[in-house]
């Protein structure tokens, strides 16, 4: 047997030895994304939130279908030659997810890391091919603005008041092909993270939650990497918003990390926040989706960045550990891609 | 760079290099199961299914705790010496994993693959080790009677009559922890599971629902691996009942495959259908989790056997799709485990 040779670096730290390739991309969204500063780098937005469907999950599930078909074909592959498909959505028992990976047809690991699974994928996504155990991997997710809605708060038809630390949560898909040989960009390492809970019990706080969680990882990534903000053309994180993204600016401050000019957050990316109404930003497993496979990698791909790191934040809360007195812990994993392999 | 070397046997199967060993393992059952054929193979048999918690959710979650907790115990190390932690349960947005994760600190991947995810963390903290990206990995699963009632069908105040085909949710949690190194018994092989979903509709009958997802995984791993049901000492599919697990074997007669007589169900090994008043048998993530991480494991450690498939299966609906009149569709993943390496 061939001697096993460690791909750990630090404490949570995991570097590819042959990092994988994005094969390819492909981002949905639907109408109000479509009118906000990122547009012009989305492949779909949808003129119908219901995507032509009778139910918000029906409409849903179609766009992760959209996201997840459309990269499959930008690789000039067909769905046999996939051999993974990991994907997880924020709806209970993450049908989104388990529904498309019906139609797909492919071996499916289904994940819920809430809106960081798009990281959980791509970090499990590079494992499996870096591991040899395939040469491509299927990784996506997805969110939609009423179905979420109405699982974790109120239905839309209620009228229910948004609080100003509400976020708003993006309606869209996000897929990235990873292949074992291609010319990138590639997913160098990745960052797994731990559950932290500060106490926040506010589920119309969810930046506030889940803050800590992307201290805590972006902090070991720097420690575990021996890297600093600055060795990053781009940092993002997924959906902390304009609230929790302030928190993780000072709290690293704190840890003696200045973050810099080059961070940013998808949450604020993705809307216009005055004119769009939308509180403190964008959230959900859409949010982080739909902005890196098509702003980020786009942006990557035409030489913009030679390397960025991704770090998708999720709120752990379900209405019911909430409504039975529960905090909200929150979750984090960094990934790093970078244009050109040696990077 | 190394060469990667593939790891691939057919379409869904992974052989594991250096297969990963079990370092340990532990199982937590609740009052019924610890009435049933299985009471002495548990480590922990609860007196209470509150578990001296205030909520049915708070008793999953200790359940949990507990099972994990021993299992790192049991093998001497601390919760930090552990690199990752690999679970899900039934309840949405998993909360009892990741609740489970905040307090046991470790880097964490949120999985949900329904009743079949004792496999899928398996198989997953395999390929993690294998791979070389971590030296100990702790898998687990868990799920409540009173948590998944309330939830899938209805509270059990209301007092609902139970259909014949309806399956009792287990109460139980178990775990297991991989490493690197051991003397066993180790996991050889995982095939891993597509979505199926042949039409069933009816919540009440999981069984027929999970039945095709386990004969395409089983009839896939035969293929990949060019061996049959008598290459095992015991092929046992994870909660299927006594309905599914003879839809299993009709079917599989229908692929010229005779299951013969190592074959059985957790479902039905881990109560007496008659004086216990399970109807169909058991079910629930946390049935194929404590019988594994008992009887077993424990058969397999003393010598009773060499070789076992494990296939745990998975309903992956939730209410709300089934209120919106779609299907159920099932997955199943299957994990290959030897007493010894190079059985």
């Amino acid at each position: 047997m061939a001697k096993r040779q460690s791909k750990r670096l630090g404490k949570q730290t995991l570097k590819m030895q042959n990092p994988p390739a994005i094969l390819s991309h492909a981002s949905v969204v639907g109408t109000k994304e479509a009118q906000g500063p990122l547009k012009d780098w989305f492949d779909v937005t949808l003129s119908d939130d219901m995507c032509g469907k009778s139910t918000f999950e029906q409409a849903e599930n179609e766009i992760l279908l959209t996201a997840t078909r459309m990269a499959v074909k930008r690789a000039g592959l067909a769905q046999d030659d996939v051999h993974f498909f990991l994907a997880g959505d924020l709806l209970n028992q993450i049908v989104s997810a388990s529904f498309a990976a019906r139609e797909l047809t492919m071996p499916f690991f289904g994940l819920y890391g809430a809106c960081s699974t798009m990281c959980e994928s791509l970090s499990l996504g590079s494992i499996l091919i870096d591991g040899g155990f395939a040469d491509t991997v299927l990784c996506a997710s997805c969110s939609h603005f009423a179905t979420a809605e109405r699982q974790y708060r109120n239905p839309l038809e209620l009228g229910s008041q948004r609080p100003p630390a509400a976020q708003w949560t993006v309606t869209g898909a996000g897929s990235t092909l990873l292949g074992a040989e291609g010319k990138g960009p590639f997913v160098e390492m990745v960052t797994v993270g731990k559950v932290n809970d500060w106490g926040i019990s506010d589920a119309n706080n969810m930046g506030a939650a889940m803050a800590p969680a992307a201290v805590d990882t972006l902090f070991t990534h720097f420690e575990d990497t021996g890297r600093r903000p600055e060795d990053y053309d781009l940092i993002a994180t997924g959906d902390l918003g304009a609230i929790g993204s302030e928190i993780l600016r000072e709290m690293m401050g704190q840890h003696g990390i200045d973050m810099g000019p080059h961070y940013t957050d998808c949450g604020l990316e993705i809307y216009d926040r005055e004119a769009q109404d939308v509180h403190a930003g964008g959230s959900g497993c859409g949010c982080v989706a739909s902005v890196l496979n098509s702003y980020l990698l786009k942006r990557l791909e035409q030489g913009d960045f030679e390397r960025i790191l991704v770090c998708a934040t999720g709120a752990l809360h379900s209405p019911t550990t909430s409504l039975q007195g529960e905090t909200i812990p929150g979750i984090a994993h960094a990934v790093s891609i970078v244009r050109r392999k040696g990077e």
